[in-house]
């Protein structure tokens, strides 16, 4: 079914009315009158509507109910990863909005080889590979892309989740799935991973000492742009949220 | 550590010599005498080696230890993907290998947009991809990446797992985990999952005579190439092959 997020649209008195780019879109996609759609306030209500009509200036489609989008998970996992270089943060932003990241941000660290001159100028177009990958997978909001500043800054966003796991690849290190067992109710949770050269060995201690979770995911190395996405599969399996 | 497969490299008497394009980058990575590398031998045995000496014809290197290589996953999943578009074969096969597949088949099915015109020509390179993620990620074998020709010749290969999932986004289907849980001492698995456009219902129909799984994995609707990599990760967290 046709879906779109409520950026040009305002729903009043059981009807939703749409305009702009979201309008064009409906047509563009030669929708009629008595067929459904899905507008999702993106902030997880779905609200799936009839349309009544369709013409130039304006969309028209009364709302016939309204329900939490089943798409969205229990838990939301912030995803934190050291810039990487080219093009794989698009990877990252578009395969973790699809296995359903919350949010994502990138963050300098020792090792990173990517210069951020101006990750400002990068957000927008992160941002809208975001909104493209949530409508494509139907997720009930959009996963707001961020730029955490450096080490220390990943580090504060992470501990204040109620679950804060360090992706390390070697040293003491506890199994990530003992450690999601181990914590069933968390509601917010962070993931780190690193950049392609992964953490120093400082950057590990600093997260073990701000209380995070050191994990191992096992023997084999990831890429750095595949650890966010596995770690969150990880995740969302381990809460019952890829069911 | 260094890490080659045994291609060029014969093991006898306690010392390994390497010639061809392994001794080659051995000299391009400029190991010393006494530097350790790892000797694979492409089925799950790592060879821990002393360079020795390494000069224009061959790499002589001594045995120091024979370990089972502890990427290797206790469960071996055949990852089935019906045949996407361009080269999201390549991004299936690469994370396929990092995330711990056994092996990779392609096949045609009813909703395939791309054309295996040859897909023999393709094998190659496609090997070649698996190749090179298995150095990256450590794996103690070279994954095999085939051509299972028709979707019935992809429902063959997959009965003959211990374990069949087949990934499908509606009607009546099981939990992943309900089943993976239920099957907890599977050594083989296969997990099917369709091209761009997903699977016929009629396909489905056919996977579920022929005794595979329908399973769900949540109500995010997930790529093609994103898919099986999502199923792969769940299988290895669910068997303790993700710690």
């Amino acid at each position: 079914m046709a879906r779109f997020f409520m950026a040009g649209t305002n729903i009043a008195g059981g009807m939703a009315i749409m305009k702009g780019r979201d309008a064009e879109h409906v047509r563009v996609l030669r929708l009629r009158p008595g067929e459904d759609m899905i507008i999702c306030d993106g902030r997880g209500t779905d609200y799936k509507c009839r349309l009544v009509k369709a013409d130039k200036e304006q969309v028209e489609a009364e709302v016939v109910e309204v329900v939490r989008c089943p798409a969205e998970p229990s838990v939301k996992v912030s995803v934190l990863c050291g810039l990487p270089k080219g093009d794989k943060t698009d990877y990252i932003i578009q395969k973790s909005v699809e296995a359903g990241a919350e949010e994502i941000l990138f963050f300098t660290s020792a090792r990173c080889v990517a210069k951020p001159e101006t990750p400002e100028k990068k957000l927008e177009r992160w941002q809208r590979i975001a909104e493209e990958a949530a409508k494509q997978s139907g997720r009930g909001i959009i996963p707001r892309v961020s730029w955490a500043g450096d080490f220390a800054g990943a580090l504060d966003a992470a501990v204040k989740k109620d679950l804060g796991l360090f992706m390390y690849e070697t040293g003491e290190r506890e199994a990530l799935n003992a450690v999601l067992e181990a914590n069933p109710g968390s509601k917010t949770a962070a993931v780190m991973t690193g950049p392609e050269g992964g953490f120093e060995p400082f950057e590990a201690d600093l997260a073990r000492i701000a209380g995070l979770h050191i994990c191992s995911m096992g023997e084999r190395i990831l890429r750095c742009e595949t650890a966010p996405v596995v770690a969150l599969t990880a995740i969302m399996y381990a809460t019952g949220n890829l069911a």
